[in-house]
């Protein structure tokens, strides 16, 4: 029985035997026995080994190099070094698999570049292997905070005949071969069809029968975007609620952050001392000032009188009916307010059809949620449930009601206010890391010409 | 302060105000009062409601008819009635949204043919808003049965160059136009890419770094099967373990049913019972029996060997080679062993090059997990974790090392036997829920000629 060195670690007392199993971090070796840092990627720390000469298995010592399979049975004793709770005074050694000398991980020091050019083993760095369990640490976060709050998760579909709100480019999808000159109706779904860039319309189709949605999936843009935050692949996290405003919208969207950055603080394993230390000395202290202030909010019309108040000069001009610009953004936030910082109330020329007009006739109920050091973290609104405004703001945008007649079909049957919002699930993972390039904290990213792996 | 029908029907004790919110299923008035049966989609169930003649917003009860928003607020006290527990005694009703009546949900007894047809008004019926719940329920049974048992949630790339294992027809991914004579090297990614039909051998690649991990996303394949067991888009589960080999493989497999199972007879709250009742009525029952008994084991020779003795008369011939086919698998589990049953060591031509080769040379370490009323739910296998047979398998299948690089310096670098399974979600679904087709079980299904909302 294999025991995780993540548990070995955190062990509440001595054991006469375990096994763990793993790769070599490193070696050292005396005339006498050797040391080993194995880890398994359970956890950031190395469980480290001492290895006697003449044990079984010793005689393979040599090979059990930097990035070598190894397993180790032994006993597990308090650690006699510094920073190190326990150890393993090993019985026996196996080696499972040896790793050849042109191993890419042997040496420190390697530029995220390459490091993406070999994705496959990039976990296996120290750094890498943080990010991803900080990354499935997130995950299951969002689902416990649904859970906890009675949402249904709701898979929304992937491939769709509709570009939700013209949110950006799309991806074809087909069965057609290239170069051929098809027809749409003799395609696979006898139709063009797309990849989706949101789930929110198929969401409120459930939140309106099911009352509080999410869903969280992968959403897809087809944008020449070669910036450190833009990836053509990329999870969202999408919340709808039936029966809730945009000041529950606000809410929720708050609540939610902080709980992703409370659950980041209090379960991380270690893994935030490595961001902290080599990422961004400043992280740990960030992330205690979201959990623990409350955000600011302020209207659109306040945030643009700010700006223009500030003296700052901007590349884009401020004027009231322009749409923020990720430097207005991060000026609210990171000068101004200092705080995370949710707007709300946009004018209504800049958001799409389906959010909600208000009374004053020129402004809708979008809400952004700007953070620190990301900008644009949340995107919201409370969406137009008045069928009679939707089919005018429709009409507005140039949009047919035969493409959207089951979307106006959920005002037209017991329609009800309802709001949501959509998180961009790589933008909170960069935020709670410290990372910096959106390429790094997806396993096998997706970019304009990239597609490897 | 809105309250949850599912936390108000669970309530501990009586309460002086709560305010529901939901669509209105029946409504019968008197001279003096009406009733109203409310369902907020939380659960199957739905809140009594006792509205006297005169309270606030009665003069709109005319227009509360099925599928009307409603908002009521009144006193939560112990229901008179049978079978219910609580009702809400009204003191102001508020009409929020009308539905007219051409509502389609008016009347029950609609053929799932004509419910997919309004698929975003299909989870306001009774039975597939319970279908839609015990979806989410079953997701989240998954990521914490993967969670306790320290597994790390990794999200493997849905557009991919790879086809994986030939394992199915794939849709291309594209920005081309239609009907332009493009190339490759001119699309968005460089190259020819598709949507994933497994995550799998990227899944490989982050269990040699991290031990244990697994993947839950959308699948693809673009198969023109008009079954009532296919969809073009499906979701699927993948762990993949470290230092594991095909007897740990089958273990978790069936803790891994045991406990979805199990799940699902534990937390459905009532839905199961509409299952069982209107779907089938075996239902419990099985998930009792599968929850308790260990599944069998037998080698896929062993099961030959009681095809060929059991004198059935089979569609498809029964020899050694051939590869099991649905009638087979379900005389297995239904007729013969009467119980889930994992079939191993398959002959090595009718599986993929990945699976490892068992010293006999003729058969490799695969694994499926069979149950009655579906047949195969799991299929897995041990890994090939040696290099230079790997090698010999990719040329015996006509695949080239070139496209395999990283894939084979999993095995050049510190490799290790290592093993998987994939589950198919909606079999899954389909399996606790009774549901006969998987058009059912999905939100919004996508299959050949069908790709609507």
């Amino acid at each position: 029985m294999r025991t995780l060195i993540k548990n070995a670690l955190k062990s509440a007392h001595p054991a006469d035997s375990i096994t763990v199993k793993g790769w070599v971090r490193t070696r050292r070796d005396s005339k006498e026995f050797s040391f080993i840092e194995l880890n398994d990627g359970s956890c950031l720390g190395n469980l480290q080994c001492i290895a006697d000469a003449g044990i079984s298995g010793y005689d393979d010592i040599h090979k059990m190099s930097t990035g070598a399979a190894v397993g180790i049975t032994g006993q597990l004793i308090e650690s006699q070094g510094k920073g190190q709770t326990w150890e393993i005074h090993a019985s026996s050694l196996e080696l499972i698999g040896e790793s050849p000398s042109d191993f890419p991980l042997q040496k420190k020091g390697h530029s995220p570049e390459f490091l993406r050019s070999i994705s496959h083993l990039r976990p296996r760095a120290n750094l890498y292997g943080a990010v991803f369990r900080m990354r499935s640490r997130l995950s299951k976060a969002i689902h416990r905070f649904f859970d906890e709050q009675d949402f249904t998760y709701v898979h929304t579909p992937i491939i769709t005949d509709s570009d939700c709100e013209g949110a950006g480019e799309m991806f074809r999808v087909t069965t057609q071969q290239q170069g051929a000159a098809p027809k749409p109706e003799e395609d696979f779904f006898g139709k063009d069809t797309y990849l989706t860039v949101s789930g929110q319309l198929e969401g409120e189709a459930f939140a309106t029968a099911l009352s509080n949605v999410y869903t969280f999936g992968p959403t897809f843009r087809a944008e020449n975007s070669h910036t450190t935050r833009h990836a053509s692949e990329f999870w969202m996290v999408e919340p709808e609620m039936a029966f809730c405003d945009l000041e529950g919208d606000m809410d929720l969207a708050e609540e939610f952050v902080k709980y992703l950055v409370k659950d980041v603080l209090d379960n991380n394993e270690g893994d935030l001392e490595i961001f902290n230390k080599f990422v961004d000395k400043g992280l740990r202290k960030r992330l205690e000032f979201v959990a623990e202030r409350p955000f600011q909010r302020v209207s659109y019309t306040e945030a643009i009188d700010i700006l223009l108040a500030s003296g700052q000069k901007f590349e884009y001009p401020v004027e009231w009916g322009v749409n923020l610009q990720s430097e207005h953004e991060r000026f609210l936030t990171e000068e101004h307010f200092k705080c995370p910082t949710t707007v709300y109330n946009y004018p209504k020329s800049v958001k799409p059809f389906y959010m909600r007009t208000n009374d004053d006739g020129k402004t809708v109920t979008a809400m952004d949620v700007l953070v620190p050091g990301i900008g644009e973290i949340i995107g919201g609104a409370q969406r137009e449930e008045r069928l009679d405004v939707l089919q005018a703001n429709m009409k507005d945008h140039g949009l047919s009601e035969e493409d959207y007649w089951w979307y106006l079909d959920l005002r037209k049957y017991g329609t009800c206010p309802h709001a949501g919002f959509g998180l961009g699930f790589e933008r909170m993972l960069m935020f709670v890391t410290g990372m910096k390039n959106i390429r790094d904290v997806i396993p096998f990213a997706r970019t304009p010409g990239s597609c490897e792996f």
